[in-house]
């Protein structure tokens, strides 16, 4: 049993820009504890900062007969990808939106997510966590 | 420890109306099994059609030493009481809003949550596994 | 059979204030009017300026199984009170929204209602006897 | 004692179409109905896809001192057509606008009545009964 | 087998006006051309400045059993008439939008056609020869 | 040499409605006194309620050669009617755009006109004085 | 002779929230400080954080001979409660309503009162005196 | 009696600028041409290009009891200048605004005259004879 | 210890213009009334239709270390001078904008004060006491 | 003679998906049939998820002297790839945007092709067959 | 070789107030060292706060035949002054507007320059180095 | 010491597309005179179409402690890539952003800049010059 685990643009630099507001704890860091979490479930992790290569990857998810569900934080792309939105759609699996911030609470562009309207569910302002429950709750679906 | 629980207006028919669709599991059965999965935190529970006696709550929360955190689910107040937003904004304890459905796919005025622009997170769209997350991450920050 | 009359905020007020204008009718002698106008049919009367309280009533009309129909006058609560518009719509009894006067001809705010977007039918600007045709209608649903 | 009843775009394929949305009753038969219903009227039928035709119809009705007042469905010329709604301005009888469904509740550009603003009472939603409580009210107003 | 073609508002004017832009081709030579490319389908050709003639000619091809579908060029009239978009949705059979210039490459008014919401298809910006595609594809379905 | 004078919707009942307003001077008599104004042009007049007549006629002034201009009181067209503006766009001849009263000062949709965007000069506010000045523009073009 | 100061949603916990910025000053305190202010005035203090509680006091103000006036600071209710707006409205004694910071400095949300509107005043920025200067200028209307 | 021409910003380089769009004709020889046309009457010619010295200039007329009208080319102004709009409705006498190009057929944002809101009339598109049109009306209004 | 009294565009004609709606003060004598309401504060009063005149004026007070305070009431330029809004904000002095009318209940573009986002505090809709409130108010800041 | 077929994002998932509404009938057998209906040109098939290497295709499409056009599905990049959309523009051989589905009767967001704004022309709702149409009229160009 | 150097409302406080901010360099002593950085062209500098006397400069700069361009930072204005704007789009000489700090990063009211649209090129957000900039580009189109 | 210079989609054509307006100078040309220009620096060129490789190469840049700043056209990504704008934001190193043309003087959509909005500053209508000041700005910024 496999969930993908896909990040978007800007997060491989987690933990080496603005450490004092978002810890300093890398991409890799945060995923290899996600991993201890669920030591039962195979997480893919995947990360990309281009538009195209994300909807790859959301496709070969889906395609995917043993992958469960996708948990993705689609960085910026959430407000304006209308093309990442309809590969969720596409997806016959459940996906899960990740934002680490509350995306309710910043500039006015952020609070509209594009993509979170394709997805099942969507966990913002959970910080790291967030992944934690989006695993979660893609497990909780599977019993 | 304890977590208090808000629902807003017309959760209180939860399980009694579109069975098919939210199944028949009635707001108490939610609130118990919540309670049970969580047997080492107090949960205090509250629903109100009223606005007013949701800020109430909201306050008396916020006031009380032995709360650490309030899941909310304003319904559609959620939309429009920035009365509600100002009294978490208020409150110095954490708050998680839930919503059952997926509120980016809906209706578009259900899309802007401006008690959640307020709340820390915001949790949408998992059903009644929303409130298990909430509280679960409620405890995370307790680590 | 009975069909619940919901009045909504500053609705009581009716025939103490501008009475060149609405005329002397307090609402309790339009609420009179009304019941001898339909004799056979028990009319339950309900004021409140409260959006909760507008909510229980509702609810509890909903489950009242002698109940066959609400007529509701949500007063200015109809141009933005998605709480009891998702009331309404909960409800499985048909409801009729009645304003006095024509709310597509005074401020533009008012010629939105969300509440009558979850209604069967609006009837605006017909004055009292506004009510009287909504009672009509859901009688004739009845024939 | 006439009333004039003017029927806009479309109408015309009442019954016709969608009979199981619609019924199957024709507008002829819908006005046969009417005028039984209301024996001690005059009422005169008009339907015209026409927006001039429909301004025409307004005017003379407007001008026969025998007509007390106009019922009005002007389709989908309700949402655009501010020449028909100042031909309504321009009358000096009461004219009431009847949708048989609930413009409230379709698509956002339904919502809107220019038409309506200018008509002295609105009733929507209520099926081929609008027409009656309609001239009912117009009746009401004679006493 | 036939189809009706509609033109809509100033189309008869084709090849009189702006010469050197649209050509000295007037809808008459437009439309012959069109049924010589097409000699076993019966082209009906029907042009009208008036919205009502327009809705009343879709209605009446709507009812001709031996028509198979409509072309339409709407003109001005796409971006308003609601109730000529009625029509079209009122209508059983395939309906094919063309308009000659590209709307999408105009004044942002013309951008949006409520008429082509309606239709099945919309072909812009193919200049004369939008017609026998349109003519084409309703041919096609009939495949 | 011939102008042709276009009024729209409406205008055939100048002076039979609010007299106490507009005066009591009726469309025919404006129209015989501002021929009297100017004798020696030949002003056809023509008055409709059809967007589609009007076209016609603006469309039949356009191509009389003898004609030197349109003086067109589109009514509340003015504010909708891209039909009648491209109508007017095609026209070779100048067109000058009337309205008794200010647009810009009345309801904020009056103060928009698709038509006066397609006319060469638009005079609003100065009463039936406004065809006046506006044969007067036309025929100083012509010096 | 009286006048009613009401205090609407939050801001029975001023004082105790923030007091770096607001002060430590209570309500309850301010209440006192405003009644030995105006030793000759009857202030009548009144806090909800209910809509409609609100606009019972209004209501009730309205009906008391003896009461001269109105001051309300309705928090976040005045940015969306067009019933509390509809109730001052309805109230014939004159209403000034006060904020006590700037709400034409905050979000943009803040900057429209819907409530202002219906009021005689409003007196916005001038903090906790901000009532001093609402009753004195009440009172000035007396002389 | 006296009639002030009042021109606004840039309007001071007609005829210097573009020659071969606007001619040649400088706002000197407009003026003079404009008094030769009228010799009865007393026309006070006045520019700036400074939005308080045409205020001042409004009230300066207001006041003047030999001053029959206005007639105002408020240049750019026209399309933001509240505090110009204001003094002209302060203002008694008549007031006509005079556009030498069309406003309605420019960029959106001059298509609305603020100013032209608080005037009588408006007249657009005709060029340097629009303050010919003008003073006949204002004159006109004289008779 | 001086305070400026600042009035904006239009002020001037206080009390000449609409006597029987703002009274027949003039706005010296609105003036006069102040500083003899405040004996003991020098008040010095500037009024100007000019946008630029109004910024030179706040600035001088700004760098007069004698002036404890500013009273503007911007008049028009509230609603659009973001120039004087600036000015406002550059000042390191109180500024409180006043408005006789209550700028919330008039046209729409009146709500929105640019300047009043500036200021420290705004009153709006007390008539000519508004003056004295905001005196008041910058002496209390004194205290 | 080449022409070029470019497909977006996610069309590489047509027959695959929701075979129910598209059809089983994959890209590749599409574009095979779209050669077979073609025998005589080259066709040129390219797909990508990436916007960056559909700027590319159209570039080199442009350069490649043999290439006549191009036919474009760019998916939902229509609605805001601007980067796109310039790419076209900047496309010396005509480009036919092709979309299956009718843009103008989906999501709001869909009726707006800011690419198709660029292109010559935009063939929406004609199913698979829109491909042919757009081949066809390219070929139609080159006679 | 001349260049005017125009700065606008509230600039010439540059250096006087939030010196941490801006730093402590007068705008004179700016002007100085652009003077200096250019030895070889003459700068003429112009400060005023008044939207009036820009556009007066901007005329006399336009007309100077020994002037070859005009730098100018319009402050506040460039957001809403559309006479501003006419004045460069009527100059023959290139323009140049500098902003101090960027406007696209600040409130979204000035992420729009009016005047920008008029000028030739606009420079924002590289400090006082942005004059520098400006008469470096104007300078090289000289070669 | 090094600065990056990256363009965006589309620039790779310059030269070669519109050579009467760009004039024919390619991208290769240009970046040589640019390190040409200034030859102690070291310039390293980049240029994608691809959204995704140009936030690659923003964060390749900022993590090179070589390099001292960013050069950015970002082409028709600047209008809606809040993908780039994060990546500029989360750069540590200053960042200008060059538009060839001036976006203010363009269509509506390309007047705003997203990630413009997180730029040092914008320069923009200054030609290929412009890519000169900016480096030029980035040096001053080391002095």
């Amino acid at each position: 049993m496999k969930i993908t685990i896909i990040n978007g643009p800007n997060l491989n630099n987690l933990g080496t820009r603005d450490p004092e507001i978002y810890g300093s704890e890398t991409l890799e860091q945060t995923n290899t504890k996600l991993q201890n979490a669920f030591p039962d479930v195979e997480l893919e992790f995947f990360q990309s900062n281009s538009e195209g290569e994300i909807i790859d990857r959301i496709q070969q998810a889906g395609e995917d007969l043993n992958t469960m569900g996708i948990v993705i934080n689609p960085g910026a792309y959430a407000h304006y990808s209308y093309a990442i939105a309809d590969a969720i759609t596409d997806c016959d699996i459940p996906v899960v939106e990740v934002h680490i911030s509350n995306i309710h609470a910043r500039e006015s562009f952020r609070a509209k997510s594009v993509t979170g309207a394709s997805a099942d569910a969507v966990i913002t302002g959970c910080g790291r966590q967030g992944y934690h429950l989006a695993v979660s709750y893609l497990l909780s679906l599977d019993l």
